[in-house]
């Protein structure tokens, strides 16, 4: 078997075998076929596109590529969720303790972050005392206990992904539905998903700008996870503004306890209800969906969901007092508010920007070697739609710092406000439950 | 400038500017831009093409990549033909005498081959003495004096090229009009070519099996000359049988000596007739192609032709007694006939098979440190749509080998008869003379 032969059928349109899709694999793994032949293909994928076969194909090939995390010791269906990405996303911090209050087993494998805030674990150590360095065998352990544990990433997960998205960034192949739904489902199934649950942004502050793109996407990851044996369903959701009121880190945490207690801000409660609802069902803890919610909407009426957050917290040495008392978060030194310049009705508000400045108060990090400030971030006061009055605050920014003269300049060119009445945007598209 | 935002637009289908292209080639040959980058623009341009403008920046790019051949002291203007290569292309030993004995200058430089039978060096070296290694001083005062001289290559011309040709070889991006047009073109310009005559080849033997990627090439290659002031003109001349009757080096010397006694094969001299008027015609030897193809049938039948091929290689060392006695050419040891099996007509003659089966007898280098054997190869004796009795000979086998049952079995696969008479193909298919 030659590259350049498979390089040619990919580019005359035909449909690659599986022999051909792991030859190309295990070859780009083991550096026998080098990147100027695979971003070649890259480029004739694009282009010619690639079946559900081969997509399929090319998402095992990647989980082969390296080490895959055996779950098997959990009871239950594992179900991950997975969020293409947006800004001030609380969801995560939500759902885990959410279906976990309803029996769905949460074995979470996370990462630090790079960009606007923190990564999952960056957030969770704004709980003083709290840290995943824990062993396989008590991650397990905690699982079956609890239903609810996270541990740091460790082995070499996908390596043929980690190569080939870092070729792709720099080969203008970056924006192909088949790779980009097949990079992000063979990191699921490496990290031992029995079913999946995505939840697929859209609008100004999200990978995919348009709607029409998100469901290509979506749809494409519904249908390599279940020809690939693992249920997926997807919702395609709204990152026009930010998620929530919060963009930090001890803020995110905080807007999580409220939003498990039922007192956070509606558009997070929401989305975390209709993510959590499939989880629930896809783990068989309900029949429908409807159901499922229900059991969400109860636990968190009881106070069971906020309750599970701090057996989670304790287990792995955090300090659960802070669910009580969220004074005992990391609290910046300063407050500011971003007062209206004029009356009007919120239009706009460019989450990129938004999470951009977060990002110049320390809240995430520009690069690998930066430290997270877990204190600092903004809450915004205002969303899409809403009227403010002159002098109202749009933002409350909490610093460590005294000058946020630059911060507020970014801000205020963020916040775009009109004369006329605004509607809100919807908060979830549509959802893709089958193939 | 970034190279990824560059394939991005190709990508999508924009057209890039001067400057981009030249920072592609600048960066490409100077190993600033890796491989991966270029292969995966090269496929971007595979499916999105290029402009006109586009392909005739490219071109220049590459000129300007490496050194150009200064022929400026040499009076007159300077055409250089390039064909697309076949097998058994005599034109050049034949078109260079021919036009240069009507006082068109031939500073031809040349290559010696890989492949089938050698490079015109290889085929001129089988007049004993001839020599190529000349200094450029001597090179262009024989051009003035005799209007004809071939040297050696030399100097580091298109390095540009030379680097993306191999890598479209292995990236399935070697299929790409615009990539081969530049490429054709920029090694003539670098050459010093003011104006040129190309020779497509299409069918089974050439590279551009059908005819109309053929002349989509032809007129590529036209339009990107006149867009940078290179006269062009081009021939589409068939290759689905080899052109003439000789294959190999000594063989086919002698067929060049038959042809500008105006005694060789009919095909060779018709097509060497058009290529040729052209030649005349863009030197402005003659106001039309008419007049430029009488001023040759002349000098062919005056025997001036002849002559200037005598001077030519006297010129450069070489024995000019072998134009009247090309028995003074090196001989092979051994002749063999290959002896129709059957009654009928010349349906197909293969002719890369052709040429392989000469290569086989040594004619031609598989690799770059093959040596070549001058005097071997085959002559054709029948061509398609020739009528055949069972006995007679298809083809003269010279060798120095005893055994050629090998050679002869590939002949027979390669030569298929019919019992039905059959049309001979016609040998020029369209010319395209402007933009």
């Amino acid at each position: 078997m030659r590259m350049v032969d498979i390089i040619e059928k990919k580019r005359d349109g035909k449909e690659l075998t599986k022999d051909e899709i792991q030859f190309v694999i295990k070859g780009y793994t083991e550096e026998t076929i080098p990147d100027y032949q695979m971003s070649s293909l890259a480029m004739a994928i694009f282009f010619q596109d690639m079946t559900e076969n081969e997509r399929a194909e090319l998402t095992m090939a990647m989980v082969n590529s390296g080490d895959t995390i055996d779950l098997s010791k959990i009871q239950g269906i594992k179900v991950d969720k997975h969020s293409t990405g947006g800004v001030g996303d609380t969801t995560t911090l939500v759902l885990g303790p959410l279906v976990a209050s309803v029996g769905v087993p949460i074995a979470k494998m996370s990462g630090r972050g790079l960009g606007h805030t923190g990564g999952t674990i960056d957030k969770l150590e704004a709980v003083p005392g709290f840290h995943v360095e824990i062993e396989n065998e008590e991650f397990i352990r905690l699982v079956n206990e609890n239903k609810i544990a996270v541990i740091g990433q460790s082995g070499n997960l996908t390596p043929a992904d980690k190569k080939l998205y870092a070729l792709r960034d720099v080969t203008a192949t970056v924006n192909s539905i088949p790779l980009i739904a097949s990079s992000i489902m063979s990191k699921k199934i490496a990290a031992g998903a029995d079913s999946i649950v995505l939840d697929v942004k859209t609008g100004a502050g999200a990978f995919m700008k348009n709607l029409d793109d998100a469901k290509e996407l979506a749809q494409a990851m519904v249908n390599i996870g279940n020809n690939v044996n693992r249920k997926t369903m997807a919702v395609i959701s709204d990152m026009s503004q930010p998620l929530g009121y919060a963009i930090g880190n001890a803020l995110e945490v905080k807007e999580a306890i409220d939003t498990l207690r039922g007192q956070g801000p509606k558009d997070l409660e929401e989305l975390c209800l209709t993510l959590g609802s499939y989880m629930v069902y896809l783990a068989e803890k309900a029949s429908s969906l409807e159901e499922a919610r229900q059991l969400l909407v109860d636990v968190i009426k009881n106070g069971q969901a906020v309750e599970k957050l701090k057996t989670f917290l304790k287990a792995q040495g955090g300090d659960d007092s802070v669910v009580d008392h969220p004074e005992n978060l990391p609290q910046a030194a300063y407050t500011f508010e971003l007062d209206a310049k004029e009356d009007g009705y919120v239009a706009e508000i460019v989450a990129d920007a938004i999470g951009t400045a977060a990002m110049w108060l320390g809240a995430g990090r520009a690069t690998k070697e930066s430290s997270i400030d877990l204190a600092v971030g903004l809450l915004l006061n205002k969303k899409i739609g809403d009227s403010v009055k002159k002098g109202e605050s749009l933002v409350t920014i909490y610093a460590n710092q005294s000058d946020v003269e630059e911060v507020k300049q970014k801000l205020y060119e963020s916040i775009k406000l009109s004369k006329k009445a605004v509607k809100a945007p919807p908060l979830v598209h549509s959802a893709i439950t089958k193939r």
